[in-house]
């Protein structure tokens, strides 16, 4: 580790509050232990549970760093033991448990993925946490294929425009809901199939009406409450719901006949906790699946707005506020 | 057609009621359509679905026929057109959307599966419901593999019991519930890995016991309503629940957070409705995977009790009584 600081600056508040309390810091370096990569960070990536997190409502795992962050792109100054020496000095992005918020992070080396020219660090920065969730939840346990017809709810949001990203390349149809028609007008130019402003219309009559009453193949709900019995009568006979959220309710309720009758499938997972060995493989799947669209410059994330590490408090009002279009990153040093 | 007679005597009630409606009456033979095949019944299956249509709340789909029982086995005796002419004479056994309690009844060519020597036609008319049910659920939608610990309720039931017998053939381990110590202990000579008498034990916690608070990797539910919320009790991470009934209550709710934490999946189906094409796909499954275990006698039904046709009645108060271990049958002729 010579010539590393020994502190940096990072972004780990005391106690939960609102923006206000992302002020820097000053925190040790961490040290990689066995198969990590420390990572000089160049920018990371902002996301709905950091808000969560900062609230007091989303503790990180036992054993991470209180430091937020789940996402980040930056060059690779140090190994710990076991991890490639070719890695050092290569730029990567990697998913990370927390800690992305800082000048300095830890990373599971299975976590990472190459920087390739096409796109730059705040772009890498912004992939890495919807690329994994869209991709294990979307094409994973809903097994979408190219083909079927998906409803992503929040179609502007870093999870939306990524999913509309992802569906444009491996060939499926998505509709979104959207708050307001100028972002109706976005998600279509980003590649969604239809844009559904829910405050104007109802997205289930719309979703029937744009797919001749037969319902999708798979809903991704982030929503939840009242939304839930919505999505299944959005879902045509097999559909598949998966839920990664639950921003309006965590109850749901369905009839059982209801779901034998239409053969339909509800699931949904959590990513944060899923252990290193996991998130390694689906690393390794994305590297041969997606990586070569971003290698090729066909696939890059929308960004909203880039903030100084010192301004996280305006990210975090920025995506509060609601009217972000695709990504908000942090830049770093 | 030369040789059949122009009409039969089949359970075929004008209207619902208790088990006394089910009177044999005087019904045309049927004609068999393209590829389907006239079969002269030798035995037919009672199933619980046929006496939800005997009490009129199972009407059958449409363009079934009216008459009662959904599996038979018998002899094939007239083809449809592009019905194969090898088939002539042949014993069969048959899934039916309807139409087994008869003299005669007409199946599809596809849902056929031939009745080897190994088992009686009793036996073979006992096997297709229960079979297509428990693969179709519990191997393809809730994918249960070897080496699976699996909840089945109504362990002594039809479905029970064949949950038991295949899962001793394809290396799950089956934990039952049942209503009392000697159906337990016959749910444990047929095969179960583990009896729950519910009426004295809680089998969520005797569950969380038996697999050392990790809980099943399935359940194969058929009771719902309050049973739904223990059910998902008993699931390991990545359990999955599949409906096939809702005896209990139609209703089903659960939160979602815990859905995603623990990655289950909810989902069901029901298999009369479906297609021809489908039960017939099933079908030509079946005969490959679990058809040389019945050719060999390592699968044989477990039988209750048999019934003359014209004792229909006597057939279902006995599975209305809840005493019968495995299934009842109607032989014919």
């Amino acid at each position: 580790m010579g010539g590393l600081p020994e502190t940096m600056l990072a972004i780990d508040p005391a106690c939960p509050g609102g923006p206000e309390v992302l002020v820097p810091v000053e925190r040790p370096v961490p040290r990689p232990g066995p198969r990590e990569l420390l990572v000089r960070v160049a920018a990371a990536g902002v996301n709905r549970p950091d808000l969560m997190q900062r609230q007091g409502h989303y503790p990180p795992p036992p054993g991470t760093t209180s430091i937020l962050g789940l996402e980040l792109a930056g060059e690779v100054v140090a190994l710990g033991e076991g991890a490639e020496s070719a890695l050092i000095g290569q730029p990567v992005c990697a998913l990370v448990a927390g800690g992305a918020y800082a000048e300095y992070a830890v990373v599971p080396a299975g976590q990472c993925l190459p920087v390739p020219d096409a796109i730059t660090m705040v772009e890498a920065a912004a992939i890495p946490e919807t690329l994994f969730t869209v991709w294990t939840n979307l094409f994973e346990r809903a097994y979408a294929v190219e083909g079927d017809t998906v409803l992503v709810h929040g179609g502007t949001s870093g999870i939306g425009t990524m999913a509309i990203l992802l569906g444009g390349l491996f060939g499926l149809e998505v509709i979104v809901t959207v708050g307001s028609d100028a972002k109706a007008a976005r998600a279509l130019e980003i590649g969604a199939a239809h844009a559904i402003n829910y405050r104007e219309q109802d997205f289930v009559e719309e979703v029937k009406r744009i797919t001749g009453g037969r319902g999708v193949a798979a809903v991704l709900d982030m929503i939840g409450g009242d939304y839930f019995p919505r999505n299944l009568a959005c879902l045509a006979d097999e559909g598949r719901h998966v839920s990664i959220a639950s921003q309006r309710g965590n109850m749901a309720e369905f009839r059982i006949f209801d779901v034998m009758r239409r053969r339909l499938t509800l699931t949904g997972s959590t990513l944060r906790g899923r252990s290193v060995e996991f998130k390694s493989l689906v690393a390794d799947e994305l590297c041969r699946t997606v990586w070569p669209h971003v290698r090729e410059g066909r696939l890059k994330p929308v960004i909203d707005t880039t903030f100084p590490l010192a301004e996280a408090a305006a990210a975090h009002a920025r995506l509060e506020e609601g009217t972000h279009v695709g990504k908000v990153v942090l830049t770093v040093g």
